[in-house]
Parts: C-alpha cells; structure tokens; sequence
C-alpha cells in the first residue's frame, strides 16, 4: 500500500470543523445548537449580484483570463479608488477565494523551508496553505489585554532570520477583529524595507470598520510598492463566501508575472462567481450602512454581554465580525466540546471556536474562544445566556 | 527588494498562451486566425446545467461543504454507476477544477523530491502543478508511430527509483487524442502493484470515445483500491470549462481524509459551479451523441487532411479532441510563430500548439504540433487549407 505524503499527514485538521460531530449528535438528540464558529453570514448577498447571475446569457461558460475577467479587473480599479487604493488592472490576480491567493503569494514569494511571520492568534487556515506551500509559521503573540494590538517592533526583530521571507496580517483581524492603526503599519513598513520582506496583508474585511474608524489600508503605505501583496476576497464583503473569488494584488511586476504562471497553470477561477461579484461592486452604499448597523448591534451584545460575566473578558474590537473571548475555563477545546456534549440550556446550546486552533504555540489559547457574531441579535442574546449558564456549571471552570 | 521564489521562477509558461500576443498582433493586422491552440470547445453548455444556474433561488451563496455539496455528491455516484464505476459520495472530493483535484492528489501522495512518471507528451500544465508540488517530473516516451501507445513496460521500469511515488496516465489523452486499452492499463497495474505506487487517471474525456470504442477506467481494475486515484472535471464533458469543477476520486481512505485537510484549508468548492454541474449530470444522451458525431466528423477531417499533406502524418486517435500530427518542419515553436507572424492565405492562418510543450524531455516534439478539433467543420476545412499552404512556404520545411 502505498504511503501518503508527509506534507499530507503534516497538514492541519480544521480547528472549526473537528467539533462538527458533537454538533450533529447534539442536533439529533433535539437541542437547537447556535453556531457562533464559523464565519458564514446569515447576510443576504446583495440582489444586484444574484441577478447578475439569474440573468447569464452566454451559451457557453468558457475559461476566463488566467488572471480573471478583464471588465471585472478594471471595475475593481474603480472599487479600490474608493478607498484611495490606486491600481491597474494588470495588478490583480483574481483567485478561487483569497484563499487561492493567498498560495499564489506564498508560491511565488517562497520556497519549502522559508519563513513566515504571524502575530497570533491568527486565521488558522493559513497553517494549512504554509504547509501546503512547505513554508513554516513563526508566530508572534498579540496579548488579549492590548485588545490584540500588533506586538512590539522587537518580537519581529526577535523572531527574523536569515530564512524570514514575509510577514502576514489579516486587517481587520480574524480572529481577533482588530483593526491595525496607521502607525502600527508605518511600524510593519520599517521592518520589511529593514530586512527586505514581503508584507502580505488579508484585508477581506475592510467595510468592516466601527465605531467611526477607518480602515488604513497596506496600500496607502508609500514607497512599499515592490514589498506588498494585497490578499482579498468578496466572501465576506457581499456575504457571498460560496463564489469562490478572491484577489491577489500587487504593484510588484515581477511577482504579478511568477503568480501569474500559477494562475495559468489551473487555467481560470470561476467564471460564474466572476459574474457575481463584478456586479456586486455596484451594490448601494445602503446595504453596507445596514449591514454595518446590524453588526455593530451584534458585537455589542457579544462584548456587553460577556465582560459581565464573572471571570470573562472580552475586548471590543473595531473590526471584522469575531471576537476573542478570555473564559474562566480550563481548557477551550474540552470546554467547546462539552457545550455540545455534555451542556444545554432550555433545549438549546451554543458552538464555539477554541482560541487553541488561532494559535501556532502549544499551551496559548486554552482560556480563549472565538465567538463569530453573525446571527441574528435575538439568538445572539440566547447564545450569550447558554454560555452564563454554561460556565455555572462547567466542571473545569476556573 | 525582495526576491521572488526559486519555485516561482521555475513554474512553466504556458506553451498554449505564449503565442497569444502574435495572435493579437495578427488579428489587428486584419487577418483572421482559426484557433485550433486552446481546448475550449465551441459547443454549447447544456440549457439544463445553465437553468439550475438561473433558477438559483438561494438568498446567500454559501460554502458548500469542502468536499463538496453532498447531493451532488450523490448524484456524481449513480453518474458514475452508469460507467460501471461503482463509489460512494465519501470517495469523492469536489475541487475547483480538475487542476485542483490534481493538486490535491499530488500533495497528499508526494512530498518534495518525490517523482511522478509521465508518458510524454503530456498535458502541459502537470509540469506547473508539479513545481507547485515541488515534485520532479519523469517523462517515458510514448511514440506517434504507434499513436501514442502505452510505453514498454520495460521503460517504466528503467524510469522507477526510491523517490517514484505515482504514475499519472490522461485516458483518453491530452494531447495525443490515445484511448488506452484495457490490456494497458492491466499492464500499468502490474507495475504499480510491483513497485507500490499510485496511479492517477486524468479521465476528463471519458465521454469522447469514438470509432465504437468503449472507455476502460483505471477504476475498473480490480485490487487496486489502495493506489489509483482518479482525476476528473466536468469542463470539457459540459462544455463548461468556466464553472471549475472537477473532481478527485478514491476509495483509499486515508488518502481521502488527507485529501480534505487540503480542501478544508480552502474552505470550499465554487458553489453556483456545484449547481450547475449537479444538473448537468441529467443532461439527455441526445446532447453526447450529437457532440460525438460532430467531434468524429472535425477529427476525420483534419486527420485525413493531414495525411494527405505531403510528408506530414497524423495518428487516427480514438478520443479526446485533440491529435498530435508530425510535420516537415524544422522546429514546431519556430512554425507556429511563423504562422502568426509572417504569414496568411486569403487573409487567414491558423494558430496551433507547438508540440515540444507537451514534452519534458528537451529536443522532442520539434517537428509535432497539437491540433484541437474544436471548431466548427467548415472552419477546420478552412484553417486544414491554411496550413498545407503555409507547409509550402515556410522557410524552414524540412
């Protein structure tokens, strides 16, 4: 029999999925669970977009461009004007989700071997595509108590060697839902142009900004135009996750011409989610307002809600739609696990991402969860009283 | 400024897209160019797949499941039924293309340094994905005096070492248009069985099998559960090449539970693609016997054209939509530019794939081009007259 691949036995289970099961079980015995682990919006996608789609009218659905389709490319130029983002169209690289973007960045900028600087607690699933690309991780703690700011210039100092080839940030954060300031990226340009990296930012969750911030983007950083790649995707802009279209974006000609021999080798992304989400930049301003409300809502139920719960503590991050939660817990993965097990509260419980599943370093994260506020208020609140009645009575409370 | 990867820099420009921008070139000359270079077919998607994409009346796209959507799973099993190819909705794992599928199977089965033996000519783009996989290609020539057969055995042999992990066939192939037989691909058992390998089918042309011939599947072997692996896509079946859907298919289940770790990193397959391609699996027989009788009429054309070409010989092949024909010339990269550049025949040429792409080893496939049979019949007559013209021209016939 033959013997599947170390990379392959190397690569990460998908720290939101493994509790699946106890889920499905916990559904079957008649308990309404509540899904706060994943990040799939209960948001409408915008109609605008959906008709696009409705209303096809080719009678072939042909390749695209390697790079993606050209009117799609040049009415994201316009996009990113808005946001004083100033590209061509020949500077992206459109990807089957950000996650494809994400190994088209990795593919061309890195080889088996090198290194990738991560302040954690981090989005997980790039463990798998440092894996995939056989890159390793070096994480960076971000502590709770800063809100998870970007960790002091001298951890970066600390952690690059001679293999260090990146730095990646997800702006706002997942999982955190920092929002990154100016100045903590002026910090990150210094460290790149001082050791010659490249800055890989996620920022699919730009028009995810509250409480009146802005959203600063790696692109607004001068004189970083050979350094930085712009990793996005319309997922969680249009609540549209399942189109599969992401960007990888980049000034650097030579790298846009190497990721370019990536994307010409799968031959296309998806023609259709392509049509989607070309119509979709045209969605109103309003349903942005609208969806920023309602989150704006959901978070603050999330954040209230736990830091008046003894032992608890919760940031109130600007951004995104996740928080990190400190628990009065022993053990995040036992205690997630429980809630689907062993726990329920009026027939109901709740789901939960343990904080152990964000981190790159064993032991961080056993008090933590990570809670994705995208259901309604109304369960929101449910799933905030199932987790104060949860920790009553959670056998390895602390 | 930071350096791109060594992988980067060693990924393969497509041999297909690099004469495009002669291509243009001509066309802006007024000339008109018959693109026999690509395989995007010209027939129509069926109205079935692209109605299941109009009537979608979901109010958010969502991710599908990593492996897939599970009643198109399903539905893929009894598809396959009708093949005598007998799996369950586990064995599969739908990818975004099958470029994704082939990714999947080779990370999980191999780790850099690994080899994979490939009869050449070979589709072009596994040499991508192999760089991408760090993965070393080991081509065996296969022969146009036979048509492309299968190699020796004795040549698979004298290829294998302690690093060969698999042997990829494509069946029928791209890009010689070879249907293996049964005793072939018997004899490939034998060898992977010997030498505990894999053994990975591209069988995305199964449908075109002509001449009455019958398509045999590397899942039609008995005892060989463990190694093959099946690689399929729905783009050429469908004429759907836009919707990037593929499969990776296997009853190994390790292999399978390694092969989702890759997909759930990647969150999930394109959703309006799955929609499309669960439909289209009720596509009536009508469509295929329709599209094979029209595909065996372009094929016979351009071979019988051929062969009447002085000192030019073309293999009969017996599926795919393609034929790799040897002509008199010098070198087939130096012609095909030639054709785009310097030449026409009542304001017309003809674009075609040097053959030397579809070659790992350096020097083969000079004086062999690849013909794709995907436009109409008149057309093919047309750009068939284009080229025995230019044959009589070029400076460099040999």
């Amino acid at each position: 029999m033959p013997v599947i691949s170390k990379k392959g036995r190397m690569m990460p289970a998908s720290p939101i999925r493994k509790l699946v099961p106890y889920a499905d079980a916990a559904k079957k015995r008649g308990i309404k669970v509540f899904h706060l682990n994943i990040g799939q919006p209960d948001i409408a996608t915008p109609k605008i977009a959906l008709d696009a789609v409705r209303n096809f009218d080719q009678k072939v659905v042909e390749y695209s461009h390697s790079a993606g389709i050209l009117s799609y490319r040049k009415k994201l130029v316009d996009y990113y004007a808005r946001f004083d983002i100033h590209i061509t169209a020949d500077d992206i690289i459109i990807g089957a989700g950000g996650s494809e973007a994400i190994l088209f960045a990795m593919n061309s900028c890195m080889d088996p071997g090198d290194e990738i600087i991560i302040p954690e607690p981090f989005y997980a699933n790039y463990n798998g595509f440092a894996v995939n690309a056989g890159i390793k991780v070096i994480p960076i703690p971000s502590k709770i108590e800063t809100g998870f700011a970007l960790p002091p210039i001298a951890d970066f100092e600390k952690a690059i060697t001679p293999r260090t080839k990146a730095i990646i940030i997800c702006n706002p954060n997942n999982p955190t839902g920092y929002l990154y300031s100016r100045e903590e990226l002026e910090t990150l340009k210094a460290i790149v142009l001082k050791h010659d990296l490249f800055l890989f930012a996620d920022e699919v969750y730009r028009e995810f900004c509250y409480d009146g911030k802005k959203h600063f983007s790696v692109m607004h950083l001068e004189g970083l135009d050979e350094n930085v790649v712009l990793i996005d995707s319309v997922s969680k802009r249009y609540s549209a996750c399942g189109i599969r279209i992401g960007a990888m974006i980049s000034k650097n000609k030579e790298l846009m011409a190497t990721a370019l021999k990536f994307a010409q080798a799968r031959l296309s992304p998806p023609t259709l989610g392509q049509v989607a989400a070309e119509a979709a930049i045209d969605t109103p301003d309003e349903y942005f307002v609208n969806v920023l409300k309602e989150y704006v809502a959901r978070r603050n139920v999330v954040v209230d809600f736990i830091n008046q719960m003894p032992g608890a503590f919760c940031p109130n991050p600007s951004g995104a739609f996740y928080v990190v939660a400190r628990l009065p817990i022993d053990d995040s993965d036992r205690f997630c696990k429980w809630l689907l097990e062993d726990f329920s509260y009026q027939n109901q419980t709740v789901m939960l991402a343990p904080a152990t599943g964000f981190y790159a370093t064993q032991g961080r994260g056993l008090d933590e969860v990570r809670i994705s506020y995208v259901l309604k208020v109304e369960d929101l609140k449910s799933s905030m009283n199932c987790l104060q009645e949860a920790l009553k009575v959670y056998p390895g409370r602390k």
